[in-house]
């Protein structure tokens, strides 16, 4: 969209937003007696504020939560084994630019939050090396750190993609997702550290939570190169649900491989086939055969403004939305109105950052006519974001996993939205 | 640094690292008996954790805070006229990356922190415009908006510059500097939509605090293309201290100017000459004359790692700090370790973002020996941070306000880390 173009989108803004309403010529020498009507009733310019807080907290007006994926609008068959075997979805419906707040940051657990000292806690490493280790957590602070804005998603999210479409919001579907600024030590700082031996292909990393989640970890030079073992989140201290003290962060790769409670690091020659890489977390294919350890999140993306369950008035919108990839940039979104047939160019809001959500904006004056919004996201890999019908051909249905399709809002004569399949 | 020195220091780190032991031959062969050892008594993994929450908080470990800049160590001459003029200092020392986390964002009230219900809140745009207009945060946020990650920096941070050296923390002297990632609309929007006149060159912003706080901003090509009126912080709304429901933001000018708790926009054709660009905030120079609008934040930096009041052992440290500058990017960071003879290129942390805080980074082996820590920041001007001597030189020290001096840390024999001038 060139600028001309913009300035008449605006223009349309202005004259078919009823709710913005504009002065005539008499009020224009607005006097101090004029002003005071723009005053509120209980006026705080008339009394003095509040004092500074140590901690700050939000504005008692802001009420916005995560939800319980078990509620109503779940995933399907987000059955539970222990009450404390739950998760909790990032409210995108209403978050701004690309941060999530750390209040707001997806969980899933398997066995609740465990609540852990960290002068008492210790990480050990082991296995293939040559000095096994055990780090404090202040030990791990004074070994050289690193920085890095980037997504983490876990592999159910989208999860009711394979199955029916049902009438939910973009937080039911896609509230799995979530970014922040991760800090801590390159892995392969604490794998120089113990002499990491040459045939170590596979680390085991453990967590010490009460359900001992643990994952095999591919030791390739991606993983070396941007692995993390991570003690900060936007700014300060990991959250408790993200781990506090310490997580092992893998960009790109699916949430649950991002141990979070770390413990334990050990380096063998194999995957350790633990249960969370067996029984579960794996893709049924449609011949009964499942793929293992993919994971990789693929490239994908979702139109937020306008989503699910919105009701909207014709005239102007901005459509908004996030768009990731596990393989690095994205490159390009692009928006269709008419449900895939034909594709503009949206815009990227830098910065654009690898692995990382990244925010596109596409002007929209809506006319009152039914419309299927998408949205498609492109990879520095040049990998183009499927189709459902694609993505199904190919993977079936049987998955609980890694579902990545196009997104389809349908738009009704109403202004309702709603999840389809398109 | 190059990659072979880099495989040095971290060995070096290694081998004086008291605190980091190694086990033995013995030790290899870790049994499962062995690892429960590791397992604290109230082990997390024996108990289920506790379930999600909607609206997250911290550890109860951590008890990080902003203090209040009037207590012990603070600023000379903050004398406070009203007991809500007051400030509170993020607490750099204990802080990762370059996102603030909100709830730890630098404060500056001069009569407190309103309560305002978003509902009835109302942005008054008008002056010299073609149609002045109201807007509901409402309205505000369904025009295009646009998301930057920028710094914020109060014009009296490190003010102690200009007096005395004290022995201060890093928070007491530059805590009033924050990182965030704001949202809103661009000012050229709303200008736009009220028809804005050609001759309108000034601005004046007022916010609905008690102190009625109002600033003239020059409405100059830069503005336009990047002044914003937030709505959102790190994601979710702005924060009461931080102006909820909205504030102007403008990259790269002091703090004051960026007026929280925003009412109303006028536009005209000069300098409005409030008391807070007569009274205060202006900086005076030796000859008693007094500078006006010196908006721009020129280029800083400072060392956090290690910093004032710190004891550190002697071995391998990561020095690391901040950098930033309100004319754009930081495009250098030079530490030196001599009190300024000698110097070395250090590690910016990717992203590096415009009038943004930069994370930098050098690998430092402390032998025990006295040492002078310094950081200048050279920024996409070409600017290069002055010594103490040259700012004096050019400015006096009758300022309150813009101290951008080299800062300087001595490490004494004993490790205890000084403030001090060099």
């Amino acid at each position: 969209m060139n600028d001309a173009q913009k300035k008449i989108d605006r223009r349309m803004f202005l004259r078919h937003s009823a709710s913005v309403f504009a002065f005539n010529a008499a009020t224009l020498a607005l006097s101090s007696a004029k002003a005071e009507e723009l005053r509120i009733s209980d006026d705080p310019m008339r009394v003095p504020g509040d004092l500074p807080r140590p901690y700050g907290t939000r504005s008692p007006f802001e009420s916005l939560t995560r939800t319980n994926g078990a509620g109503p609008g779940a995933p399907h068959g987000w059955a539970n084994n222990a009450s404390n075997n739950v998760n909790s979805l990032t409210p995108l419906q209403a978050l701004h630019g690309i941060v999530t707040p750390s209040a707001l940051h997806f969980e899933r657990h398997h066995n609740g939050v465990p609540t852990i000292d960290p002068a008492r806690h210790r990480l050990l490493v082991h296995g293939l090396v040559d000095r096994p280790l055990i780090f404090t957590v202040e030990e791990l602070k004074r070994l050289p750190s690193t920085s890095r804005i980037a997504f983490l998603e876990c592999s159910g999210n989208t999860r009711d993609g394979w199955r029916e479409a049902q009438d939910v919001m973009v937080q039911d579907l896609y509230g799995l997702t979530s970014t922040s600024e991760w800090t801590g030590v390159k892995l392969s700082t604490l794998l120089e550290a113990v002499g990491v031996r040459r045939e170590a292909t596979w680390m085991l990393a453990e967590g010490s939570d009460a359900a001992g989640l643990d994952r095999s970890v591919p030791v390739t030079e991606e993983v070396l190169n941007e692995a993390m073992i991570c003690y900060g989140q936007n700014g300060e201290a990991l959250r408790p649900e993200q781990g506090y003290p310490l997580r092992l962060f893998l960009p790109g790769f699916e949430g649950n491989i991002n141990v979070k409670w770390l413990r334990r690091l050990k380096l063998g020659t194999a995957p350790f086939m633990t249960r969370w890489e067996t029984a579960k977390y794996t893709d049924l294919m449609p011949d009964g055969k499942a793929y293992q350890f993919t994971l990789v999140m693929e490239a994908k993306s979702v139109i937020i403004h306008p989503s699910g369950q919105q009701q909207i008035q014709p005239g102007f919108h901005e459509i908004n939305g996030l768009a990731w990839s596990g393989r690095g940039k994205v490159t390009k979104v692009e928006v269709s109105l008419d449900g895939g047939r034909t594709w503009s160019t949206a815009h990227l809001q830098e910065p654009v950052l690898p692995k990382c959500h990244t925010r596109f904006r596409f002007p929209w004056h809506w006319n009152g006519q039914e419309a299927i919004l998408q949205s498609r996201s492109v990879d520095e890999t040049g990998y183009i974001q499927p189709t459902r019908e694609e993505l199904v051909k190919v993977r079936g249905t049987n998955s609980l996993y890694h579902y990545n399709a196009i997104q389809s809002w349908r738009v009704d004569r109403n202004g309702r939205i709603w999840n389809i399949y398109a």
